[in-house]
């Protein structure tokens, strides 16, 4: 939850004049995205999201990140478009900060997804892939298996008061973990952050998939591993192998799960698990109490890795071997 | 800025099960009000704002505030109008709290609000006062003068943190304002915080007036008081005689201002920053530095009630005697 900047009416309507979009009904900050500052804008041309883009987002990735959801929404991907101003830049600036313009998707999105919903997700996380092969501007993800030991170190001397032992457990996590990482799976762009939160729906239909801000290069069957951790866990962190079948089943109905891919799911599942903990643990201890963004238990993300620790095959998370 | 309670989709479908309003397309928690959790839902029927009320607003006047904004919207005043559930009530409850429906009003607020602006306001204002004549419920003004010693001895002991000697003006302000406060001016329903964030314009025009929260039954020339302070000062402090007398030029084409009222105007001006001075003090020491609704500076209304000690007659908020 978030709406960091404010902005004056007058300040907006200099910025929209440089924008083909009608007169302003109005504009609402709105509690979403937790690393910037969103409006909901109504003008007579139609409902849009207008970002101001706070310090935590690299002002540098800007351009791959709206050439992306600018990419995927022409190949059919329901995202947020970009708007384009009168002279055709997606990116602007509005009171001292980076703005964009995107269209606006109606849909919900679901604490308590069902498993329709996972088979839904499944198979927009397939499409996304391939639409995203086609998309030429790269991004390295800062918060891949290189990044973590830098991320935990940022926390280690801490992380015993999160619980005690964690540092002892991530530590060893790290070192069996980080090795064993395959390098020559299939790689492409990955959202790297489709949790319920980012993806809406009307009735069990996919609406739309949002937040494009933690999306990079990487291995595709990490980010079906990151899926599987944020669409199939129930509350009491059992694994709902219903819900990984359904989600597999999806992806697979758009993109083949290859043998190595298979081979390295609980490997990848591990690491998503590990690296949302790492970041949820620094967040957690770097968040003053009273703070305006709440941060993610780290703790949730502690149960879903002592799972996947137990895991020998992709079976176990639902994959079915003959089709 | 606020949103204190998350509502699952799931649990909102089941509230809105007893509301004829058609499908539910989306909906975001917004940044408005800082006492409540404010929702946009659209819906096939519309637009629509969910308020969830936080423990600041004592749910025994809910009955008053909602039957108000229905009474003025039956009268013709462009503010929220309660939504009514499919058994005719305004009020019911979700996630623990009291919730209730209001049409959303389009329109935008404005920071640096102009003299016409504070024209429409003053004849809103009066017309507001009209409507609410026929209002019979009744609310005491918690906030009145009754009031405002009980608000400074909350905070009395630290008041000099705020700036050295503020106890010492407020303990005489309280001496001089209320033993000299009229009681038999004409006195009905008053918005009682009618700021420019509470007002919403589509250019010139005013398109509605929201957030009646701490509405109540007290002076009328109070009312315009508050509006004196809150729309016709500058940036710098300094009084602006011309919005001073378009917002009262605005208020008596539709309602006139007595004799008795007139001469008042200055110490209820007094009065109410001296009101807001008290509120905002108070909120000042008593909120985190990081909390999530950052509070206005109290000391904007120390200078305002500086000016207010200065006035003589009305004639200098720009009160014209001769129409």
């Amino acid at each position: 939850m978030a709406v960091y900047t404010d902005v004056a009416a007058d300040e907006l309507a200099e910025f929209l004049k440089n924008y083909d979009i009608g007169e302003t009904l109005s504009y609402k900050g709105i509690a979403e995205g937790v690393e910037n500052s969103n409006f909901l804008l109504h003008t007579t041309a139609g409902h849009f999201i207008l970002t101001l883009y706070e310090k935590r987002v690299a002002e540098c990735d800007l351009p791959f990140f709206l050439g992306l959801m600018d990419h995927l929404a022409k190949a059919g991907i329901s995202c947020p478009t970009p708007v384009r101003d009168c002279e055709g830049r997606m990116l602007r600036e509005l009171a001292g900060r980076p703005a964009a313009l995107v269209t606006f998707l109606e849909g919900l999105s679901l604490k308590r997804p069902h498993m329709e919903h996972c088979l839904a997700v499944g198979s927009a996380l397939a499409r996304l892939h391939i639409a995203g092969m086609s998309y030429t501007t790269k991004r390295r993800n800062a918060l891949g298996p290189a990044g973590w030991p830098g991320l935990f170190a940022g926390f280690a001397t801490r992380a015993d008061e999160i619980t005690p032992g964690l540092a002892e457990t991530v530590m060893r996590e790290l070192d069996t973990v980080i090795p064993r990482w395959p390098n020559d799976l299939p790689a492409g762009i990955v959202h790297a952050d489709l949790f319920p939160d980012n993806v809406f729906f009307r009735g069990r239909e996919l609406s739309g998939l949002i937040d494009f801000y933690f999306a990079a290069n990487d291995l595709l069957a990490y980010d079906v591993a990151i899926c599987l951790n944020a669409w199939c866990f129930e509350q009491d962190f059992a694994f709902n192998i219903t819900k990984g079948q359904a989600l597999l089943r999806g992806y697979r109905s758009v993109r083949e799960i290859s043998e190595p891919e298979r081979e390295a799911l609980p490997l990848l599942a591990r690491g998503a698990a590990l690296r949302f903990l790492l970041t949820r643990a620094h967040d957690w201890l770097h968040t003053s109490e009273h703070a305006l963004v709440r941060p993610h238990n780290p703790l949730h993300y502690l149960r879903r890795l002592r799972f996947h620790q137990t895991v020998k095959s992709a079976r176990e998370y639902g994959l079915e071997i003959a089709r």
